[in-house]
């Protein structure tokens, strides 16, 4: 099989209020919203996260991100200004009250739900100890052009990934020194060399499984319905909040990919670990949904979708001799990985030894290990180097608008950087490369970390890089939690969607899909991604 | 205003296991599943809830329900059975593990859910403390021409309670001695007795509001869902259990009514209980629906809802003089009861001078007084004597029809049935008058409350009926709880669901809009309705 499937995502940032563009990944930070939160690579977009105003204030502190910006995006606010908005944080208190009751019966008849951690089995049996997810009671106002921008992007950065993952070369060498400091990336690296050893050059690719495709689609639906139900006493426009269709692309490119597979036996395998409270935004993609105008897997497709973790792959799964994966005595067309992300999904053996069958099967697998690596910060890294971006990417345009989205982001090897950054500590961030970690470094830990290494060799650099620190704005935001609303500092984060699907031949599917809006608490006022109360959100276009 | 309204709902039963159809109110011993249950007056009838089969043994024992009935029905038998039907109770259990495990997952994220009791909170603030309605795993089997049948009768029997309704001296006249013995009714009879008085003759018509309209519908969806996607494993036909519109036609004609009020300012209040885990069936009514072919209120009708509790009315109810009822500044079009039926419901005067002031105002109320008084067991028992429906009714047919449902139903002022209950009590249950009470008299405690009676007078007499006592066939079930799917015995009972509105002048809607399957567990075999634990269910047509 040489078919390839990714439901992605990409790696940067646009920062709204900042005349540069910083590449930032998504952190695993989402942990007093869910503890099994995974690795969702995605753009990040930070949007003035102030009040919905009539005035230009906000709309004037946005940077151009691209020549003549400035000029498109003023023309822009000022057709903008001529709508009505309301300022959201003097709306009367008893209406905040009178919506927030509406958008708790929402999530509760909608399904925009998780399993409360404070009920023991609602991690492993559905219908049992179910919560509203954590969400932000109105959409936060986000620049049109910006939104514009980042959906334009997504196909390219799908397209880079690709060929990133293609390139084994690349990819081992850019991480043999991560390899020598970090034992998780070191094991994926080794199934890695023994698929390219096989002669898997060409093997299936993908990219990381992002969390909340499902929830993240309820999310606009909620505000958009609370829009136009108050629309008299809000005055804003529901039409301005996209359509969030990611859980309508996941399931289309799951299908696809189940399709290329040419096997009407095969079952599409979902991979999750053994507790999961956001096991509901999974099943959106799996299950049907009768009066429902989403494509699921069920119902649109007639897609057979089975639950494993990675022990039961290991105990119940055979590799035959054609490559066929059997688990359970089911062929495995698509391995849909919504665990394997971070090292304690694998406390033993066994789960290693499951991931490694898996690909070593013709199942189409999103992600692949290929995929997986090109995903490391390191790689991003390597592409955000003077002249290496033109490896994987022809078009010269396409190669500009990526490489806006990769300043800021630096290596440890980089001793002019390194030095200013322990002279000015508070403009950068050191983050781990893996993924999954959420121990960035922050402010004058900084420093001292950098001395620290200085002092103990250039062996551990590999392990960090360095990256500009982002400053959002931080404002008062309604965020709704445990049946609560409580208005809170807030800063928000936009991440896009993207599918892309590929066989030998031809580009199948590659499409900007949909979105996530998070918006978290700032209990620090750290600003950054400081750590703290995450919910989610959906996006007004301003 | 002279437009009337009505969701309900009927008094029959037809018990398919005998040659007699028994008229039976349904009850409020659904407290193991919800301790809300409101009265739900509707028909009923005991299908033969044994396994779907392929055998004629089971629906030969059906009787016919009328002249050449029995002919009819072997013939539907005959044709039906030639379609492929399995043994439910043979399903392998991993099998019946994945359904019971989709079903879960289905109820989570489509809204068929309830309030945990385990959760302080689940009450009261929705969103908190969700778990899914206790519902049945698969379809109850019911004989074809009884659901037409049933089906045919529906709008038959909302033309007599209206009628009725509109007959105060008949109301008054029925109920003069239970007026004596029951305190609640008497006090309902009072503020209708106030509104003849006014000139109130004909004021809004409405009937009881029955429970479980939204979540009954998604029952069935489920259930159609579950035979889909276990179609080659199960062989069962979806498309036999009949769609489930009851929410549909609520919502329809709660909008009508609205409507017929002609105030484009005026809400529809629904008055609830001040703890109430069955919210979710309720907002169903009242919440849009966003991806929904679903007609509710917000959506398809644009029409504003509030919730009040009798209390809240009292406090913030003004009677205008031309008869506007404002609460809390906001004219009120139509009342919807989803509180009020039961004794409980009123702890204070307060809540009788809220029931008092909502009838009193010209609000479409569902139901006005003289329905809440039409639906006693009284006037049941007063339509099944000789001659009475001739009273209500012109079509002889419709007459007919009718009394069919009303056999075995008796007043204990009937010596010959009271002295037969006392020799052979095993076949009567004595109900109290009043609905909600749930304390069905059963055994040889019929024959010592009758001879108590006997001693102590007539005058007690009028709280109680006697019935033909019900002996539905138990078969083994698989019910649904708590995320635990267990087989148990069971009895199943269907009601339907009715929509009436009339104005001065015209119907306006008469429909059949639904139904609701119940199953319980025969936790003591008793049989008729043993108190036990009950679960939502639906129809398989066979």
């Amino acid at each position: 099989m040489g078919a390839g499937f990714s439901s992605c995502s990409h790696t940067t940032t646009f920062f709204a209020a900042s005349t540069t563009l910083f590449p930032h990944r998504s952190k695993s930070n989402f942990s007093t919203f869910n503890p099994h939160f995974k690795l969702l690579s995605q753009t990040l977009y930070y949007p003035k996260p102030t009040k919905i105003t009539t005035s230009r204030s906000s709309s004037s502190a946005l940077s151009p991100i691209n020549s003549g910006g400035r000029a498109e995006e003023m023309k822009t606010q000022e057709e903008k200004s001529t709508q009505p908005m309301s300022d959201l944080h003097n709306i009367d208190p008893e209406l905040i009250q009178r919506m927030a009751y509406d958008a708790l019966v929402w999530t509760s008849i909608h399904g925009l739900v998780v399993g409360d951690k404070s009920v023991p089995r609602s991690g492993k049996v559905p219908g049992v100890g179910l919560v509203h997810a954590p969400i932000a009671l109105l959409p936060m106002s986000f620049p049109e052009n910006h939104w514009k921008q980042a959906c334009e992007v997504s196909p390219i950065f799908n397209e880079l990934i690709d060929r990133v993952s293609l390139d084994g070369e690349f990819l081992q060498e850019s991480l043999s020194r991560t390899k020598m400091v970090d034992a998780f990336t070191s094991r994926l690296m080794d199934i890695h060399s023994q698929m390219l050893e096989n002669g898997k050059r060409e093997i299936e690719i993908n990219t990381i499984s992002a969390s909340f495709p499902g929830l993240g689609s309820l999310v606009s639906e909620l505000h958009r319905s609370l829009l136009n139900q108050y629309k008299e006493q809000l005055g804003l426009d529901s039409r301005r909040i996209p359509r969030n269709a990611a859980v309508n692309g996941f399931a289309e490119a799951l299908a696809k990919a189940w399709e290329e597979y040419s096997n009407p036996r095969a079952v599409v395998m979902f991979v999750v670990q053994t507790e999961e409270r956001n096991m509901y935004d999974q099943h959106w993609l799996s299950t049907e949904f009768p009066f429902s105008c989403f494509p699921q897997l069920c119902n649109t497709y007639d897609v057979t979708t089975i639950r494993k973790t990675l022990a039961e792959i290991d105990e119940q799964g055979v590799l035959q001799p054609d490559g066929t994966l059997l688990v359970g005595d089911q062929a495995i067309g698509v391995i849909y990985f919504r665990a394997g992300y971070a090292p304690t999904d694998y406390p033993s053996e066994s789960e290693w030894r499951a991931r490694l069958l898996m690909e070593q099967s013709s199942a189409i697998k999103c992600p692949s290990i290929s995929y997986h690596l090109a995903g490391t910060k390191k790689i991003q890294q390597e592409l955000a180097k003077p002249n290496v971006l033109e490896r994987f990417l022809e078009n010269k345009d396409d190669i500009a608008k990526i490489r806006k989205c990769f300043a800021g982001l630096w290596s440890l090897d980089d001793s002019d950087i390194v030095k200013d950054a322990i002279e000015r500590p508070e403009f950068y961030v050191m983050k781990p490369q893996r993924e999954g970690g959420g121990n960035n470094i922050y402010g004058d830990d900084v420093r001292k970390s950098l001395l620290r290494l200085q002092e103990e060799g250039a062996e551990e650099n590999a392990a960090y890089i360095l990256m500009q620190r982002i400053f959002p704005t931080i404002a008062p935001t309604y965020l709704m939690r445990d049946g609560i609303c409580h208005k809170d500092h807030a800063m928000s984060e936009l991440g896009i969607y993207g599918a892309y699907l590929r066989n030998k031949e031809n580009v199948i599917m590659n499409e900007q899909c949909g979105y996530l809006m998070r918006t978290k608490v700032s209990s620090s006022n750290e600003g950054g991604v400081a750590a703290g109360f995450a919910v989610l959100d959906s996006v007004y276009l301003n």
